[in-house]
Order: C-alpha cells, then sequence, then structure tokens
C-alpha cells in the first residue's frame, strides 16, 4: 500500500506537535485513511538545533526546495509562520501539485484569496482549519455543518490573550496594566503584546471567518478594529452593575447582502453565551437564520490544539488524496463584497460621562441623543464625586454608527461635559 | 446538468423544513454542489390532508415503493420516525443503491451498526447528523474536525426538555412537577412526557455519540440511564449552596481502551462550561487528549435546526454523488466493545442524608466511607429539623460506583440513618 509522504515546513512547538501526532496515533490515522502516513522531510533554520521532539537527523533540511520540488512528496504542512517568504513556499508548493496544510492566520488573512485560487487552479487542496481558534473544528462547521444554513451573524472570542486579560481583571477587580504584566510572565501573553491587546490577531482571525461564513472576499482592511488597553476596572464594574461582561468581540454581521466587521471591546449582557467564556479559551458564536444560536467554543492556541487540527486537515486531504478529488472541495465566495457603510451599522451603545454637577445638564445631554432620535435602555447616575463632578452612564437602544458619532461629537463640544470616559457596543442575547 | 432527485419519507414538521430550506436556497445550494436540487416524491400517510408547507399534490405519495424503487431518486431523507418500518426502508433504498439520510435517533441507537454495514456494502452514504442534537454539527465535528485527536471524554446536554425543566427549577427555585406541567403547557414536554425526563431519549443519542467518539459500537442497553423525575427543590438548592448546578447529563468516558455510558442527574461545579447551558439548549462538551477541552452548543432540536442538519448531510451526499464516492467515507467502529465493570467506574458523589441527632452518629456514617478509602470534599452539616432530624450532606473525592453503591447499602442499615434523601453523580471542571 502507498504511503503519503507529507513535507513540514517549521518545526516549532506547533510543528513539533504534529510530527509527535503523526508518530503516536499511526493506527488510529492508518485506520481513518487506509494507508500509512509518513513524514518525509522537515524544513529547519538550523540542522544541528536542540528540538523539543525525538527526530531523526536526516529528514531535516535548511533548503525549502527539497520539500516543495520533492516529488514523493503529497502535503506540505506550513507551520513556519510569517507572511511573504510562507506565500511563496505555498504557491510553489501549489504549482507543483501538492496539497497544502497551513496554520497561518497573517498569510490566510492578507492572501487567502490568491493562494485559494491558485489552488483551485492547480487542482490541491488548502486547508487552514489551525488558523482560526486551533481547537475548535469552526471552519469546517462553517463550510459543511451549517451549509444549507444563511448565516447572518458571526460573534468570536478569537483572542486567548486578551480573554485572559479581561477575565482577570473582570473577576479579580485588578488593572490592565497589572493583569497584562502577569499574562505576560506566565506566558499568555507576548513580551511585545500589540498584535493581541490592539485586535489585530482577532482582526486576521475574523477576516478568515467573514470570507467563509458569508461567502464573501472580506480584507482585512475591512475590518475597523480597537483593543483592549485603554479598557478600565471602573467601566468592568459600572458594566458589572448593569449585567454586563466586557469581551473583546470579533463582529461580523449582514444584512440585505451588505456585510460590517468589527473587532471592539464589547459588554455583553451576562446570559449570552459568550460572557461565559473565560480565561484564554475561544469561542465561536454563529447565528443562521434556520438554526438559530450555535457556539464552538475550546482552546484557542496551544501547539497541540492547533496541531490536532492540522492534522484532522491532513486527514481531509488524504482522504480526498485516495478519492483523487484533490481541489474539488475548494468553494470560492459566491458573493461580490458589499461592505455596509456606517448610517447602517446599527448597534446599542455604553457610554460613561463625567459631567459638571450642575441643573439642567443632564436635560442638556439627553436632548442630543433625542435630537437623533436614540432612546435609552439603562441611566446610571451615580453621586457626585470630589470637585462637583458627577458621573453618568447610558446605556442607549440601536443607533447607527453615523448618529452615534454625531452625538459623541456634540457631548464633547458641551461646556458641562468633562469628559466621556468610554464607550463600548453592547450586545444583548437576543438578537 | 443533471439535477439529483430527492425522495422525502415524511412530511411532518421537520420535512416541511426540508422542503422549505430546499426550495428557499435553491441558489446556494446549486453554488455548493454545483447542480440543481429537487424534491421527487413525498411519502405522506393521507395525500389530502392539509400542510404546514406549500407543495404540489401530484409530488405526494402514500405508496413507499413509489420512492424506494424509483430508479432517478438518488436520495432519500428519513423523516418519518418510528423504528421498524423506517428501517425496512432505509435498508430497502441502501440495497437499491440509493443514499440515505436520516434524523432517527431511535432507529440509529437501535439499528445503527446493521443501516451503516448494509450501506457500506451496497457502496451508499447514510448520514445521521439530524440525530443528535438537532442544531450542532457534532458527527461532524467527531468524525472530521477531531479526527486526529484520542477522545476521553464526551459529556452531553442532550435533551433539550430536561435542561428547561432542570433550568427553571433551579433558577426559579420551583417543584419539578409545577415545572413539567408549564413545559407541557407551552410545548415543551409531550403529554407523555417518560421518555425525555427518564433519560431514554439522551441514551438513544449517548448511544449514537459514543459510537462514533470511541469508535466502538455501543449498544443501548450499554447505557445506565436514570431521570430527573425524583429530583427535589431542596437538592437543587443545597447544591447551590456548593456551587453545583445539576443537569442531565449524558456521560461517556474511555479509560485505558474501556468505556462507560451512562445518563443520569449530574451535580456540574458552576464553571463546568456545560453548566451555562440554560433552558432548552443542548452542547455536547468534548475532551480530547490534544485538544483538551471543546465544547459545542446550540438548540438540540426544533424543525428548523432539525432540517438544516439534514440538508447540510443532503449536501455531503450530492458533494460525494459528483465526486462518485459515495459509501466510502463510512468508518466503521475501529475497537471491540469493551465496558468497564463497576470498580473501574469513578465518580465524586454527592449525598444527602437524613439521620437521628444523636452523639457518634457524624462518626459512624464517616467510618463506613474510611473503611472503603473514600474520603470527603465538602461537608455541610445542617441545623437539627423538626423531629430530631439532622441533615447532612456529603460530597465525596473519587469513589468505585462498586465502592460507593456498597457504602450506601451499610448506610442504609444504620438505625440512626433515617432516609438516604438523594445520591448524585458530581463532576468539576477539571477532570
Amino acid at each position: 500500500m502507498k504511503s503519503i509522504s507529507v513535507g513540514l515546513l517549521g518545526l516549532g512547538t506547533v510543528g513539533s506537535g504534529v510530527v509527535k501526532i503523526i508518530e503516536n496515533h499511526q493506527n488510529k490515522l492508518m485506520h481513518q485513511v487506509g494507508c500509512p502516513v509518513t513524514i518525509k522531510k522537515v524544513l529547519v533554520q538550523e540542522i544541528n538545533k536542540m528540538r523539543q521532539v525525538d527526530i531523526d537527523k536526516n529528514l531535516l533540511t535548511d533548503n525549502a526546495n527539497d520539500i516543495l520540488f520533492d516529488k514523493e512528496i503529497d502535503v506540505v504542512i506550513e507551520v513556519m509562520g510569517g507572511v511573504l517568504e510562507a506565500k511563496e513556499y505555498l504557491l510553489t508548493a501549489l504549482r507543483q501539485g501538492k496539497n497544502v496544510v497551513t496554520a497561518n492566520k497573517d498569510l490566510m488573512a492578507l492572501h487567502g484569496s490568491e493562494l485559494l485560487s491558485a489552488a483551485s487552479e492547480f487542482g490541491c487542496d488548502l486547508f487552514y482549519e489551525a488558523s482560526v481558534a486551533g481547537g475548535i473544528p469552526i471552519l469546517r462547521s462553517l463550510v459543511d455543518g451549517l451549509a444549507s444554513d444563511h448565516i447572518t451573524q458571526l460573534m468570536g472570542i478569537v483572542n486567548g490573550t486578551t480573554n485572559y486579560i479581561l477575565t482577570k481583571m473582570s473577576n479579580e477587580g485588578r488593572s490592565y496594566d497589572e493583569v497584562l504584566k502577569e499574562a505576560q510572565e506566565l506566558g499568555f501573553a507576548e513580551a511585545d503584546p500589540t498584535s493581541d491587546v490592539e485586535g489585530l490577531d482577532a482582526a486576521r482571525k475574523m477576516t478568515i471567518l467573514a470570507t467563509l461564513g458569508f461567502s464573501m472576499p472580506v480584507n482585512l482592511d475591512d475590518v475597523t478594529v480597537s483593543g483592549i488597553s485603554k479598557i478600565t476596572e471602573e467601566d468592568l464594574r459600572y458594566g458589572k452593575q448593569l449585567g454586563y461582561t466586557m469581551k473583546l468581540i470579533g463582529f461580523a454581521h449582514r444584512e440585505d447582502e451588505k456585510v460590517e466587521v468589527s473587532v471592539q471591546p464589547t459588554f455583553l449582557s451576562d446570559n449570552h453565551p459568550l460572557a461565559s467564556v473565560q480565561n484564554e479559551y475561544n469561542a465561536v458564536y454563529v447565528y443562521g437564520e434556520a438554526v438559530g444560536e450555535t457556539m464552538f467554543y475550546g482552546p484557542g492556541a496551544g501547539s497541540l490544539p492547533t496541531a490536532t487540527a492540522i492534522v484532522s486537515d491532513l486527514v481531509g486531504v488524504i482522504k480526498n488524496l485516495r478519492l483523487g478529488v484533490n481541489g474539488r472541495s475548494t468553494v470560492s465566495p459566491q458573493f461580490p463584497k458589499r461592505l455596509k457603510d456606517d448610517s447602517e451599522k446599527y448597534s446599542k451603545y455604553f457610554v460613561r460621562i463625567h459631567v459638571q454637577d450642575e441643573v439642567g445638564v443632564f436635560a442638556e445631554i439627553t436632548s442630543i441623543f433625542a435630537k437623533y432620535g436614540v432612546s435609552f435602555e439603562k441611566i446610571l447616575q451615580l453621586p457626585v464625586k470630589k470637585n462637583e463632578i458627577a458621573e453618568i452612564v447610558l446605556v442607549t437602544h440601536h443607533a447607527s454608527l453615523t448618529n452615534y458619532e454625531a452625538i459623541l461629537n456634540q457631548l464633547r463640544s458641551l461646556a458641562a461635559v468633562k469628559e466621556i470616559k468610554c464607550s463600548y457596543r453592547v450586545v444583548r442575547k437576543s438578537i
């Protein structure tokens, strides 16, 4: 029986995990795909480095062409990271008729369409389940499990670092800086946490999810992004009083075949299924017209979950290989991209304002909202603080982004408004 | 382009949902499978009955053979329910080379193996995603998404009726009888609720899940079942005091290649992902050695979610048809069945006991646990009630079922023990 040969680009923690799973689960793999699976060659930067996994040194190479042009290699697995080099390698692999599995979200968010067309052109599979929420088979569920539904909303907690930080801040009443520092010490946050805490990592994943879920070619540039670094303990405390939990939410919504995609700190009502997703866990909430609410929960990262997703993709590729149908299950986006403009983006908002404690100020503020037809769901007026500053927390009913921004601008121009302390999107359970 | 013809067995609420989805999403289906999909014939009991869906009367038949022996029909969808007749029809369909999609959990739990072998023998697909937790693509995730992992635990809230009842009892402090009555009035529970409340429905679904997840032919008879009808408000209140939420949990565990499967009322620690699944929602929690914890959440029933799952299966069948690979993705169980005996089933337990308020009783009770090497995680001794009856709540560390049952028997034989009020399995988050 012909064995399937795999070339691995990269041998970091995820790559080592892939090697371990393929070696340890050889019997299970055999049972699933009907033939042995062998790692034939592994691209590394330095052949003589100490490795996290026991591997025959003869398999290692520092020349990608040893893999990309090896006619015996059927599948290339990319776990090296980075964008430009990885893209070149994968395009070469596809041109050589090799099927590809990748865990690279940056690559897929930036060049997914180009790579998928190449895969389709050369009759190869390109699978990338591991690029979004490693431990959750969400892409597969969108493509297959919810295939016949019309998905109108995708909401994701798709970054473990920020969810860890927000969970600690919320549960323990600690500051962002303090929790970030602890997360860095524990290895949950990088030394330079920008990509995580400013929402960029989440935006890449939402690009991939929205493209698949809405069958529309969404780009990273289409995603409005804001991060968590300015969230204060006070914000969270007020939110809690009103029954909200703060999460960094990737939000993708489709209405009348127009979409919006954003990543922003969001107050979820406590009974929203995403509100109970704690610590470094990820979850993706999907609303389909027929199915209603579903949610997929699991570890978002980690070498073994990610490696598991990669090997599951590998199993898919090999099944297709044995059936001779590679490249035929790739479904390119069905609809042209149509983005909502700001007047079509509706949301509820939580806004916390410091005002001078004077007669008539509250009326002045609320009349601005009224002018734009925006009413309130909740109002929290707090005792006057020192210096005659009063604090007002408002939760609006649905407002368009255009109107809401106009309201904020007018509020800022009022003499009695000292500061708009914060403003967040609010999502309640029933949509 | 050849159109794919579908025969539908049954036209109740789910069948009507299938008709609606296929009609309303014709474009999307075309895009996914590359050809039109037509419902050619529908088996009904009575042709002239009023229907929930607009359907050409010429498509209706009351003779199954019109579908089973129609050479133009490629796929048979079974949504008629029942076991024996449905089984005969599907075996006939498979023998005629027709692919089958079914939502019938009773049929799959009782005769799944036989039907799957027939499908494999005649080179047909047999898909049954809709048979377990309609709105959650869990079977697909087990087969594909977690393909390369070794699953050791499956826990499911797989019955919406009982979850609705327990949620209401727990949140509102109401009695089982009262909430059941309300659920019946609201249509969440059947007039004869036995199959739901006594855990039989959940047991059927766990049979299907365990068979797939562990790749081992588990039978319905292998599942230990107890229901929720004896749970009291008091039980739930004490649980809450200790940080537990009561759920009817389908529990499937594998250790050293031996399995146990049960359905029983279980106290989950409040931070367990399943604890926050409320009302009629379902969820399946999966623990894999590599991936760790994942959970799939969604509506368990309902005609549209179930119909969505069916049409997604239909899409899978048609893709296979167009590739000419039907029947080749069926993976029969890999391992022979090996069940744990009671001495190998370990759990923590919650037990509530009424005792005579006398000196030495507590020592007498705890010494029985000690004799079997079972220690306590939590002890709650409550103020003496009327008639000198004291109430003791104990939560044990892990005990084997054999030992735990021996302990209960010895407790019952103590003169000072008036009654063992209740005893439940306890599952904490970390396993």
